[in-house]
């Protein structure tokens, strides 16, 4: 194997850049050239101490960087900062506005495919490996029924919509898979399901001293879209306990496919994956620096244009070489 | 989409080729052509009724065939039919001999690059679906820990060992993964377990009348390699209840990735796919099914010679175009 290290560029340093950086730390073959910001440079303090460049330096720099991790956020940074990168840079982004990816992969194909770049788009775990994983099992089972679960883990938006209520301090929202529902699908019935049916919701809540605990509980419960729909729960918790055990960006969820096969269907099969993830951000950076190593080594061989996961040969993710991977994980 | 449909023939009509030929029928995109068996054409009975040929009439087939489903065993048949097939067809196999896959391999890719056909082998659950996972996972958390757990499900093998003491009349032994090793493994701790650990032994037995129970249950239970390094139950049960209740060839298992990410490596995640299959061979058809449609898609696009999981973007193994994919499973 070649000893050149695949060079890497960050753009955009929240938590999903930070992530990025520590997961690069975990691997051998590439290395963090420097990260890119829309604040000024001199404002941002890299971990590392690797450097940092504007925005606007990037151009300049695409010599420097093999692929470049695009971090910024689905609603406003990507449609705009990953087009403009394609046109100088192998990339990637973790694009995760389902309706709008049609979108982004046409204009960002137009782009790579002039450029003679590889970008890879909605790299992560929602769109990313759960939507890999729903593709095989319909490939594999294509007699049965798809289910998907989100969490157990922190639902930002309807956290945010309990933080609105009066009197409330500070509250975090975990959607939480129904055991109930799980083992019906576990069970191979093939169950109707809605998104309501699959789900609960537990709040935990820190109200100012004084408030009406009776009157919270019962507005987040009754609150139309967010909460009325579900099976919710109210915790009332201390400030304390809230930043000893609430604090995290746990996440993760379930995919199954529940297919049949044989004679009259009477063979039931059940496939499963699930993700548990301490670090929503940090697994999401792990997607996106295997996708930046096959984004690299699909442009070496010639190819370019827009990509996702569903277009990546798996070994081209891996680090080691197509004939390490048969004799060690076939 | 083209009307055209995938012409398919099977070669091996034993429980697997019975397995393809189910698979086939749940797919609108692809047809049955023909059997190919090494018996005498008109001693095959096959169900749906398409023609029988004998192996030697396979070549003269090559026209009508647009991909080849190869049943055979891995022990003897595949390392010759599979190599034969290959200088002719477009091909899938199932070829499970982990140790031997490299040799298989640089075989069959020799062949297949010089006929200017796709040969896929070594496609089902492990070598497949389970390798597949395996290498996902590790490209995604590079710092962490690999297991697989096998079953619950049959192993021959062990059953056919049972079977051979002295007073068994009939025995079947199921692999049981440990709760225990499961629970270990997904609090994130990543402990080191033998496969003896991992998982225990369930036989159930079928004795001769008056037989020594006590002293089968003992052979069994100290049988080296086969048993006696495992926690071991064994059940005696009637010949009504054996046939009621243990004729099934379910199987299925668990592959684990245990990494961590961040600072201090301080976040953990565990990724976990689970196969629960109610026939081993319908579900390996279903892979080889959905291979097939890979070779030969990525034969029509111009592509030869050996391929693995590994070597397939995803996009080849479903039905639908990448474009409908990326509309609606991303």
């Amino acid at each position: 194997m070649s000893m050149k290290k695949i060079r890497v560029g960050i753009t955009g340093y929240g938590n999903l850049g930070k992530g990025v950086e520590y997961a690069l730390e975990n691997v051998d073959d590439m290395e963090l050239v420097g990260v890119f910001s829309r604040r000024s440079p001199d404002q941002v303090n890299v971990r590392t101490g690797v450097p940092v460049y504007s925005m606007q330096q990037a151009e300049q720099m695409k010599e420097q960087i093999d692929v470049m991790i695009v971090c910024g956020g689905s609603a406003n940074d990507l449609p705009v900062q990953t087009a403009q990168l394609a046109a100088h840079f192998n990339l990637v982004d973790s694009f995760d506005t389902h309706a709008k990816i049609p979108e982004h992969f046409a204009n960002v194909d137009e782009i790579s495919t002039k450029s003679g770049k590889v970008s890879i788009i909605s790299a992560g775990w929602d769109p990313g490996m759960f939507s890999l994983n729903r593709l095989y099992a319909q490939a594999i089972l294509p007699n049965g029924a798809d289910y998907t679960f989100w969490g157990p883990g922190v639902s930002q938006g309807h956290s945010d919509a309990v933080r609105r209520i009066e009197g409330v301090v500070n509250a975090k929202q975990y959607t939480i898979p129904s055991e109930e529902a799980l083992n019906r699908v576990r069970s191979g019935e093939q169950p109707q399901l809605t998104v309501r049916e699959k789900h609960t919701r537990d709040c935990y809540v820190v109200a100012e001293e004084g408030a009406d605990l009776e009157r919270i509980a019962h507005e987040i419960k009754s609150m139309p879209n967010y909460f009325a729909e579900y099976e919710t729960t109210v915790h009332f918790i201390s400030k304390e306990e809230f930043e000893a055990n609430h604090m995290g960006i746990s996440h993760g969820g379930f995919v199954f496919r529940s297919g049949t096969t044989g004679e009259n269907q009477k063979h039931k099969h059940i496939i499963e994956y699930r993700l548990t993830l301490d670090s929503n951000p940090e697994f999401t950076a792990g997607v996106l620096v295997a996708c930046a190593r096959a984004a690299y080594r699909m442009n070496q061989e010639g190819m370019r244009g827009c990509k996702t996961l569903f277009d990546i040969a798996p070994a081209y993710l891996h680090p080691q070489t197509a004939e390490e991977l048969r004799k060690t994980l076939l």
